[in-house]
């Protein structure tokens, strides 16, 4: 059997273990395809300083993708880890990322970002394409309840994916700025052709659902005859979705892109304090629930490639 | 015929230029050796804020190296014009260069010099190994002439490669600060157990002359079996060498180091005015002279790596 065409939408540490994990799985080595699609909507750390200097796509989620894809061999893993290397220094260069610089001189070399990023793919060795999922920096605004303390149910407007992240409100919704960007042609085509389509685990309001905000991937998405797989997080995430159950994580995903088709839902089985009422509201979408050790053992909540590699595979065979 | 192991000492374009004509005779991919070694006197662009910053060697003479040493398909051709890369912007990375910044990523990470060239250079492909004439940043200065309007034959001191590069003056002597720098261990060794050492083209003062003014390499330099080849100049280069002939070259060349046994000297037979007066001084410094056309045609005064190729190749033949 084939291996399949993957599609993994994400941003961040989540699409980072997303990718590890599926590159043990499909992509150009095992005979599948695998593309990473990525948000471009960050504002903070290096990522904000080059989109500001250069009037480019903040290259940090992109950077983050091409380092899960680098290989598995000694060559691999230190590429990964120099892609990565933050800058310690005492000037101009602390906090920038190596691999960050990297993709921003492909750009101003070729001038498209696609382009680029293939050819950053090739001189890595990436087993894996990396996309952006729209091809102008976006915005992220949420509309967050609970900022004002004379009116703590009225919704203020907070902009800035580094501002909504931090939100000590409680988000109710987000899109993008603008809210008609082209996604990238690329991209959509890959959602529309993929077997597999998966999307989480990570900050579930600046990583996961501004994908299903671009209009035409949006499009793709609930088109596509791919089957969707959501990952969810191993917990809430401090600001973003303090207080959301795992439930509650796909409620606001399906509420931002109703006609969404789940399939299934990876969730861990540790981390789930009350599987019946996801099985619940899993099944209430139409989905199957997928309950397995993925988290990494240990204090830190972050899943484990290799066991989250084996779930997807399981779910790629049936 | 096993394929030679040869050492390049220069800096810069000149060594840029050295390599990539060494790089099609000899090198790993020819079953030969082929390295480097480099000044790391540099105080200006890039080079000299990333020394300030990080306290580390210079790294663009090294980067200039590693470009050469990338392999000749499209991969490695895309490499070398990516680390030589240097961003445009309009802000804190203007004027930085790709490759630099990869070197002192690895020099971080790794916290030894030599151990990440070596790594830079896997990483790249290329084809051979780069190392820096010392493990220490050093300084340039020069004893300049005709600086002092009021004392025309007196000397000054001018301080810094960029500083004496650029001197108004003539050029007396150079010296290193500090003198007693200890050398790349690596490079001695490199240049003891080479069958062939070419010396120049590239800055006679700036980027040539330095290497035998590390004691140790000069030691090494001086004491070697190998056979000592220096590739002079196209042209007299305004500032440093403004009005001197190419055997004024070899003479200061000798000067700084009176027991370099020289073997063979490369000029360009269209660039030569008076071959026999060249011819002369070679004879006297105990050396052959090899006049072959070994520019670029067209205006700009550079070597053509393929036609140095085969110079060199012959020479290396004998």
């Amino acid at each position: 059997m084939r291996a399949p065409a993957v599609v993994a939408l994400g941003g961040g540490h989540g699409l980072h273990a997303t990718l590890s994990a599926l590159r043990r799985v499909t992509g150009p080595e095992h005979g599948g395809e695998l593309t990473a699609v990525v948000t471009v909507a960050d504002n903070g750390g290096s990522s904000g300083r080059l989109r500001g200097e250069f009037g480019v796509l903040p290259p940090g989620d992109l950077r983050m993708a091409l380092a899960a894809l680098c290989g598995d061999d000694e060559w691999g893993r230190t590429w990964a880890d120099v892609l990565q290397h933050r800058f310690a220094g005492a000037g101009e260069m602390n906090g920038h990322v190596v691999g960050n610089l990297l993709i921003v001189s492909l750009w101003e070399r070729l001038g498209d970002h696609v382009e680029a990023l293939e050819w950053v793919a090739r001189l890595l060795g990436a087993q894996g394409r990396v996309l952006p999922m729209a091809t102008v920096p976006l915005d992220i605004a949420a509309d967050v309840r609970g900022l004002d303390a004379l009116d703590p149910a009225g919704t203020s407007t907070v902009r800035g994916q580094v501002e909504v992240a931090r939100t000590t409100g409680e988000i109710a919704a987000v899109r993008l700025d603008p809210p008609d960007a082209a996604a990238c042609p690329q991209a959509v085509a890959a959602v529309r052709e993929a077997d597999f389509v998966v999307l989480g685990p990570g900050s579930w309001f600046t990583s996961v659902i501004p994908h299903v905000l671009v209009p035409e991937l949006r499009a793709a998405l609930c088109e596509t005859s791919a089957e969707v797989v959501v990952v969810l997080n191993l917990e809430q995430q401090l600001g973003e979705t303090t207080g959301y159950s795992p439930e509650d994580h796909l409620e606001v995903l399906l509420e931002h892109v109703p006609d969404l088709p789940v399939h299934a839902v990876v969730a861990d089985r540790r981390s789930i304090a009350d599987a019946d009422a996801l099985g619940l509201a899993v099944a209430s979408y139409g989905a199957r629930l997928v309950l397995a050790d993925v988290g990494l053992d240990g204090e830190e909540a972050r899943h484990d490639p290799a066991r989250l590699a084996v779930v997807l595979a399981e779910l790629f065979d049936r």
